[in-house]
């Protein structure tokens, strides 16, 4: 928290971002190389997410467990796809204890690991591997476990929550006894994770699949929700993938069937991970800070009584019997700093984006009101102080979080633009990010050399509106389109 | 789960514990040394722990953070007797990338870490090199942060949940603005852990003080609170220190104080892990499995529907009915698995600890009430499936929580032994393990001959009773006592 201005969005987006999250007091730098310190308020708003979702995955029948932090170095190498994506950039353990020298200590040469471990970047392989000596019949699928873990993946360039060599995540593990009910789970798993971010987050994913260049590393089919950001870039904020029986193949993980038959096992993979709050850090807030949905704000609610000597015990009596009122219902915080003045107050919960202000003043004592300001509107509105207070308060929070996802959505409606040529795509990129929706047809080397040209990617093919492509030709190669595609610089 | 006999305590107490735990289906051990596989199960209990301890941490004023997994190896070096305790058996990351060579992934000797990196055994290091950053004031103290993460320690002897290379826990750190605040909040944390362990474990802890050889290192007090397993050995449920300045010198970390001056900060740390988990299966299961208390319980009522083809319908209706009632308030699991006798059900579900067993047959969909068995207790009784039923039940598992304590209470101060000489408390550890409430004179190489000889430790100078030790002599060395000390063989 500081007095720094925050760089402008239309000046610098980078620089914007970085300097919310500062003046939010969300993240610390770490000394070690790409890893973040999540701070108070900050990890916060990861702790309403995880709720939140945790509810919801326990309400499709899933589970929590906890899988070893280690993987044998031999575990990566068993399924051929998965080596190239995770084996290359990871934290490997080859040691087991330090020695001291006289020039300080050492990993002891007398403790080196028979086989090194490594870091999980993900954990299929060693969940793979204990499935393995799970399943036997039919009777024991299907197999529904998420994990909430920290993963590592050594990364070059980091970005707080967006991309950081370790990070919070979840990612859930299942076994089915058949490629239809693994499907189905893949697509059930990415629709929970559409309505959370609709409904909770406030940020309006279009849902789709990748094409083969962005699938997951021993995958059949990757889906994602992709968010479109202010400056019109996607953040792809979560996946789910059909692992088909790749995993199973390489774990070798069979089943009996009811018939008798071994078969081996089909499997899904999902996550989302602390990526999230960089997404609904993106998505709303403004120059004036961090703006956040009611229903992720560590803090809902603050209260700052005005006081001056003479009416202080009045007002403050005033104050906490209000609060009082919310808590249970609201994340409440009363901000009776006597070392500030209330101007300081608001800026300060302003940058911190909490959702309602509320001021209380002697005045506002006599008429048993209270003084509202929301974080996302310009104007103050009175309250009555009565038994319907926290039913009026959640009235306008709910209203701001629909607002907040009225307004996202129109944005990513207004700045998806449909175009019918290269030169277009070229064109417009250069005056406007945003998503560029276009008749497609699948083609690796195509896709790669308009990356190579614009940057910019194929962030899925929609699940919505593919009867588009029918009779129509790809903007790129002119052929008979296969797919829409949404094109976008990405994060 | 399997019809595998439990061994009986009384027959060989340590198979007994591992055989609760896998007909449980607790854990699995996993192909990474010391690292255990926490299955759904055995995770939930600890779910259950987390949320009330979270709670408990949120209503004494703490927040959650998080920091990094990894800590420089010169960080461990930095607080001497902190690096005496830590550096020696833990993991180390030497290498950032594996490399794909004929004869298999190796790390690639062009991706080795300027200064290696040590998996956190604990994260005073870098957490006091973060406060460094954010202390600079008295208005910055205290500062009392809490996190829930992973940590690993390279354990050459391993048991499920008591001692694993890695484990879950949460570790407290607070700054302070002065010596007296920091052990007011050492204290605190501690009757925290102790009101949970009584109250939600129903193990009745005793707190302590450790001697200098059982302190944390880099501490300058360690309290702690000591549960009696039913084999009478005593096992360290949590501790909370006292770091004095220890941590604030070694990491520069100072504050301006009130009067201008500059002071070094105040510090404590508190941890409890999945070692608790152990705790509560140790302190309360019997020969037939494990026996939860109903508050950490993960189910804690599973209804057994009795039916035949032609009541089939009625009863699912009568037992949906009352599961109905029954969620929101209590965790409950319908068994309705097909392919299973109602036997075979009860058995599975004392195995697996689920405090009350709801019968229901045709009769009792007739009589509209339903037919109970508690897990502690060998008789059944009926319960009025009315409006009342949630209620009534409430009370029986209150009851069943209580007498759980009583039970535990009873049998720890059953097992205390008061002894007056050295050869009294050797023929009874040879007989009759237990606690053995000594006068003693603190001594460090006295302790050290008493382990030696008999492997009996010091597990606390109990916080209460120790007026006791005035005008009393040692039991070992004759001399004028300082201390009443409790003797006992710990995990």
């Amino acid at each position: 928290m500081s007095d720094q201005k925050i760089t402008p969005r239309a000046e610098d987006y980078s620089r914007w971002y970085q300097d919310v999250i500062t003046e939010a007091d969300l993240v610390d730098s770490s000394p070690v190389r790409g890893c973040m310190v999540l701070k108070p308020h900050g990890y916060a708003i990861w702790e309403a997410i995880r709720d939140d979702l945790d509810q919801r995955f326990k309400a499709t029948g899933h589970v929590n467990a906890y899988f070893p932090l280690f993987i044998p170095q031999s575990f990566l190498t068993k399924e051929a796809q998965h080596v190239e994506g995770f084996a290359k950039e990871c934290a490997v353990v080859t040691h087991h204890r330090l020695k001291a020298t006289p020039e300080g200590v050492i990993p002891d040469p007398d403790a080196v690991l028979d086989e090194p471990l490594v870091v999980r970047p993900t954990s299929e392989t060693i969940i793979w591997h204990m499935y393995g000596r799970w399943i036997s019949s039919w009777r024991d699928l299907p197999i529904l476990i998420n994990q909430w873990a920290n993963v590592v993946r050594w990364e070059m360039r980091t970005r707080p929550f967006l991309r950081t060599a370790e990070f919070l995540w979840q990612e859930g593990h299942t076994a089915h006894a058949t490629a239809a009910e693994a499907q189905e789970e893949t697509r059930r798993m990415l629709e929970v994770y559409r309505d959370f971010c609709w409904q909770t987050l406030a940020v309006p994913v279009v849902m789709g699949v990748k094409t083969a260049s962005e699938r997951f590393a021993g995958a059949v089919d990757t889906y994602c929700i992709e968010g479109m950001m202010q400056n019109g870039w996607a953040l792809q904020a979560g996946t789910s993938h059909f692992l088909g029986q790749n995993f199973a193949r390489a774990f070798d993980v069979t089943f009996q069937n009811k018939e008798g038959t071994l078969e081996h096992v089909w499997a899904t993979s999902w996550g989302v991970s602390t990526r999230l709050v960089g997404a609904v850090i993106m998505a709303h807030s403004d120059d004036e800070g961090l703006v956040l949905p009611p229903k992720v704000a560590p803090v809902q609610i603050v209260l700052v009584p005005i006081t001056r000597a003479d009416n202080q015990e009045k007002v403050m009596a005033f104050v906490d019997g209000v609060a009082a009122r919310l808590r249970g219902r609201f994340r409440v915080k009363v901000d009776d700093r006597d070392n500030m003045k209330p101007g300081a107050k608001y800026f300060e919960w302003e940058r911190k984006g909490v959702p309602l202000r509320i001021e209380v003043g002697p005045r506002d004592v006599d008429n048993h009101a209270v003084f509202c300001k929301l974080r996302t509107e310009p104007g103050k509105f009175s309250l009555p102080a009565d038994e319907g207070l926290a039913d009026a308060i959640g009235a306008v929070l709910d209203k701001m979080q629909a607002a907040m996802l009225d307004k996202a959505l129109a944005t990513r409606k207004a700045r998806t633009h449909r175009v019918d040529s290269y030169e277009e795509l070229k064109a417009r990129l250069e005056s406007d990010s945003g998503w560029f929706l276009v008749p497609w047809t699948d083609d690796a080397e195509n896709e790669a050399a308009i990356k190579a040209e614009t940057k910019a990617t194929i962030r899925c093919y929609p699940l919505e509106g593919q009867e588009e492509a029918q009779g129509r030709t790809c903007f790129y190669s002119g052929r008979r389109a296969t797919h829409m595609a949404i094109f976008s610089r990405a994060y």
